[in-house]
This record gives structure tokens, sequence and C-alpha cells, in this order.
């Protein structure tokens, strides 16, 4: 059986990711106290059904810290200190140095086994309790990273939370979760950014020599830079390491390329070990990767085509599995991409085609 | 008035970029005669419609080389000798080593001045006469680099070919397109292989922490490899110049980040520096990003429920411009993203809820 959830939650710092922890919680018959430095922001959290402002009347089971990482570790001792009972986690992206700073404030290891350090990864391009969802976790991973002082029990309770709230929790350790990120989310940050400002130096004429790989790896690049400033900040030496490792693969193929003979076969190696990494998240939790059959149908730029289209590909009964539009210059082309079980793709491009759609291949 | 097209066209190379070219020109009234290394292959390029295999008995007015790199500039040289009137053009996509190559092939300046070297930005991970289509091209940039032998009016005469196939063709130097690609293209294949690369040191669980920014930087980690590996030293120094470039940056941040006290203004220089390099590719023609609004919405992994919910937003009236699908571990997840012109967002949302959607947001 899977630990009981908490009755009673504490959320300090109602902004989008505390105000969203509270509406899920309460949906599940919770009952949630919320606070924050700005009471307006926590009256907004209120007025959204996320819980009732002001101090708990009872000692509450859990207490979910949601503030932002610079006042994170100070609000943790306290919360540790006021609620003898409770659990305590937090949401701070970055928990190596967190947990040592936790550990600095507070000296009692059986105030420190109460403390869950955790991390949601969810986020929107939004903040603020009005963005906050109830289902704003469902489907996403939720780190919980136990320091050494942490209790199994707490854990295992922080796990049936993150749960309830339709997350998928993985545990591992502070420095693993600092070093995962900093490769998986971190260093693609930099790296999208630093081929991205390689473009200001391009023409207008060569600009439009470029293409959809080239959208796709500077995407990123578009991200808010004071939030990201803070965060790479925050995980400076693992983003250090793992740049450090993509400059020594960058030059290696720059130096094989610079040979008098360009080295063909050390070009060719960097790609194939590319390929290898790739497959580790391409494929569905871990696995290999699904590959489904592509069926591309040419839209013409007018109003209500693509809503006519999945009608007709509805009509064909075969189920869309995904959907791809080609982008150019950021806006889509008239090319889009129905994946499908290999096995159908002939029945949808033929139920298409007799709809009037060009498909093409 | 633009220049007329050639009546008469005989295309060497007959697999997928040479047979779509055929098959467009075809289309238009083009009499086309189609040549291969491989005389199966040019038979199967004229079973698909594209013409007829065999020496054309008349003089041809244009000569389209569509053979492998390695062997284009050999086969220019000759086609130039061979078809004294003339215009010769190729889809090489590395352009300044093969216009040195040409011009020590050919001495003759008069023979140069027919030679309208070309690079149409089109393909698909597919080769061969079978995959070839007469629409290849629409939509796609054509660049066409002429030398300084070339003559004027043979890249007009090149520019209505391109545009007949319907591409868009954009006139540059062999130097600065190489370098244009460089950057555009080569550069973020290398980068995508790099950062992938770093993911093999993952644990099973830490692979778990990886979201949508990882998955859009490691896409092109997919590419073949051979391919590429032929495409990157076919323009070796351009690639490890921007290469180098790359490096620096990452340099910068990596130093910023291992200073005494991490350097967050050096960090925030070189992402905001990334958002202005992102911003010429991202928005329509080079122009500013359109910024359509967003209506997130909830969609079960049920069969179905993709074409239900297209059909929904169709019957609201409002015209959808994007659709983007989140994905995890390269499948869809349930979040579904429609865009749409702000002023349409409510309309849209308030239909899709009306009809039992969740919409998020």
């Amino acid at each position: 059986v899977s630990p009981a959830l908490p009755a009673t939650v504490l959320v300090i710092g109602t902004g989008l990711i505390g105000t969203s922890v509270a509406l899920g919680l309460r949906r599940q018959g919770v009952a949630v106290w919320l606070q924050d430095a700005d009471p307006e922001v926590a009256r907004a959290a209120e007025a959204r059904g996320a819980g009732r402002t002001g101090e708990p009347d009872v000692d509450v089971d859990l207490v979910m810290v949601a503030v932002p990482p610079a006042r994170a570790a100070s609000v943790i001792s306290e919360a540790l200190r006021l609620n003898l009972f409770a659990t305590v986690s937090d949401v701070v992206s970055t928990k190596a140095e967190l947990l040592r700073e936790v550990e600095r404030l507070v000296q009692d290891s059986s105030d420190l086994a109460r403390y869950v350090p955790g991390h949601p990864l969810a986020g929107r391009e939004v903040s603020g309790p009005e963005a906050a969802r109830e289902d704003l976790f469902v489907d996403r991973v939720w780190a919980l990273t136990p320091g050494p002082a942490t209790d199994g029990t707490r854990v295992r309770s922080m796990e049936a939370v993150v749960a309830a709230l339709g997350a998928l929790p993985v545990r591992t350790t502070a420095e693993a979760h600092d070093a995962a990120v900093a490769l998986t989310s971190h260093t693609p940050q930099v790296v999208s950014s630093a081929v991205a400002a390689g473009l200001a130096q391009l023409g207008e004429v060569e600009v439009g020599l470029s293409g959809q790989g080239l959208r796709d790896v500077t995407r990123l690049a578009e991200s808010d830079a004071d939030l990201w400033t803070e965060i790479l900040t925050s995980n400076a030496v693992p983003v250090a390491d793992a740049l450090a490792g993509v400059v020594v693969r960058l030059e290696q193929v720059r130096a094989a390329l610079l040979s008098p003979t360009p080295d063909a076969e050390a070009v060719r190696s960097a790609l194939v070990a590319g390929g290898a990494g790739r497959s580790r998240v391409a494929g569905k939790h871990g696995g290999a990767p699904v590959r489904w059959a592509v069926v591309p149908v040419a839209v013409a730029d007018r109003p209500g085509e693509l809503g006519r289209l999945f009608a007709d590909a509805g009509a064909t009964g075969v189920n869309l599995e995904d959907v791809r539009i080609e982008h150019a210059q950021g806006r889509p082309t008239g090319l889009v991409e129905l994946e499908v079980a290999p096995e159908s793709a002939r029945a949808l491009a033929d139920g298409l085609r007799a709809a009037g759609w060009s498909v093409r291949g």
C-alpha cells in the first residue's frame, strides 16, 4: 500500500508552482494554507481556490516551500524549526548547493531528517498564481533528492504527494541530479545560445539559407536571459564540466576538418557518438525509439485548411499518433506530416487522396 | 518579363534530386532527356514519367548535373564541352571548392560563362528516382552562386527554371554561400551531435530528467553519419571557422561560471547575444517573429482524440495558424498547443471548453 496523503499542507510561496501544487492537493481533499512574502499574491492564490491564507491552526503534515531560489534555504530551515512534525520539501531546480546551505543552517539531524528536497520538471513561460493549474505536473518528472540525513519514510510520503499531483517521482542524489540537468537542460541552453549568436554576422540573403535543423537547435535561445542566468549560475560547476565535454568534442571535429586532408573517419566517429547519445532520449521511457510511418500532406495557406485536413484524417478511421508541421523562417510551411502506425499509412494516404488532398511521397 | 523556360533539358544523374527536377520540368511541358551512370536508374526515372533515356537528338538548352559531389566537377566540365550552347547547372551543397575544380578543368572562359552553380535546399531522408516528386522544391530556397565568369543572362534563365519548380531563387557568391551553410546547417549538425554524445554517460534515472529543449537541440544527431561526413568534409574550412566561434562563446560562459563568484553579467550577455541571433531566423522572411496566441489543450492518449480535437477546433470557425504537440521521451504527451491570432484565442478556448475539452491556462 502506498503511504496516505498528508491531511494538512502549508504552501509557502504562491507563485505558479506553489499555487499549482496547492490546487492539485485541494482537488484531493487536502486542507491547504497559503503564505507568500507578498500578501496580495497569497490572496490571489486563495481567490483561485488554492486554500486559505494565513497561519495554519493545526500542526501541518507537510510544508511545501516554493519561494525564489535565493530565499529557499532560509525559508526551509525556518519551516523545519517552526513545524516540529512536518515533512518539508521544496521545488528549487538545482539541489546540491541548496542542500549544503540547509545543512549549514539546520544543525539538528532530527530536523534535517524531515527535509525532502525536490524538483518538479514543469514550468511555463508565464508566472504567478493566475497562471497556476492543478494539472501542471501531470506526466511530468518530479525529482526527489534525499540527503544523507533524510528519513526514508518521509521520502515515500513525498512520492505519494508527487504521484497524487499526476507527476512521476524519480529518486536520485543531489549531485547526480545536478550533473544530469547540467547535461540535459543547462548545457543545451548555453549551446543553443552560442550557435544562435553566430547568426548575427549573416546577411539577409544568407539567412534565407537556414532550415528546420537550425531552428530546432536555436529554439532555446529564445528563453528568458535573466531566469537562465540565475539557473546557470546556481549550477555553475556541473554546467562548466558539461560544457567542457562539448568543447572537447567540437575541437576534435574542428581538428579533423583542418587536417591537410580532412580526417573523415574522425568526423564520422563524432557523428556516430552523437547518434548513440540521441537514442538515449528519443525513445519512450528510455526504450528504443518508436518509428511511426509518416504521411506528408501539402496544405494551402488558407483559413480552415488544417481543421479540414484533420477532419478528413479522422474520417479515415486511422488513429493519428503524432503530427508535425514543417516550419520555415518560424512560420508553418505547407507541409503537414501525419504519423501513424506503419500498417495504417496506406489507408490514411488513400483516404486523404480520395478526399482531394495532395499526399506526397 | 521573365526569361522563357528552356525547351529542352538534359538531366545527368537521376537520383532523388535529378528526377524531381525532371518531373517538375516535364509538368511545365519541357522536353527532358535522362542519363545516369547506372542505366537501370535512368530507366527507373523514365518509368516515373520524368523524360526519356539516352542521348538528346537536339542541342539542349540546359544541362542539369545532379550526380554525387565527388563526380560533379568532371561531369560539369564534360557537359560544357559537349553542349556548346547549353547553360549547365548543378545541385552540389557546397560551392567554393567545386567552382575552383570546374575553373581548373574548363580553361575557356566562354565555356565557363555558361556554368551557373546552384544548390536547392531540399532533401528527404530517402533517395533514388522512386522517391522523387515534382513538388520537392516547392517553397524551398534554391541558391545560385555565379562565379566571376558566369554570364548574367544565364543566371536569369536559371532563376526562371528555379521559379518554375516552385522554389525561391537566392543569388549569392560561392564563399558567402559556404560560410552561410556552415553557420546555418553544418555547425548545428556538429553541435547537436556533440551535445547528444554527452548523454551516453547518463544513468537511466537521470535520462528521465530530460525535456523538450534537449530533444530539440539533439534532433539533428539522428542524421545519417556517412552523408554528413561527406558534407562536412566538403566544406571543411568554413565549418571549422564557424565551430571556432561556437567554442569561443562556450568557453566565455564556462570561464564566467568558474569564476570564484560566477560572473552573472557575462553569462547573461551570452544568452542575450543568442536571443538576438535567434531572432534572425525565427521570423517570416527575416522579419520580426510572428507571435501567435497559444491555446493549450489536454488530449487523452486514445484513438481518434486528435481528429476529434481538430474537428471541434474547426467548428469554432477560428483559423489555426500552427499546431505543436509537446513531446516527452520522443512520444507525444497529452498536450496540444493550438496557435491562433491573439484576438481569436478566447473564442477558440471557449468553444473547445463548451465541447468538453480541458483547455489549460
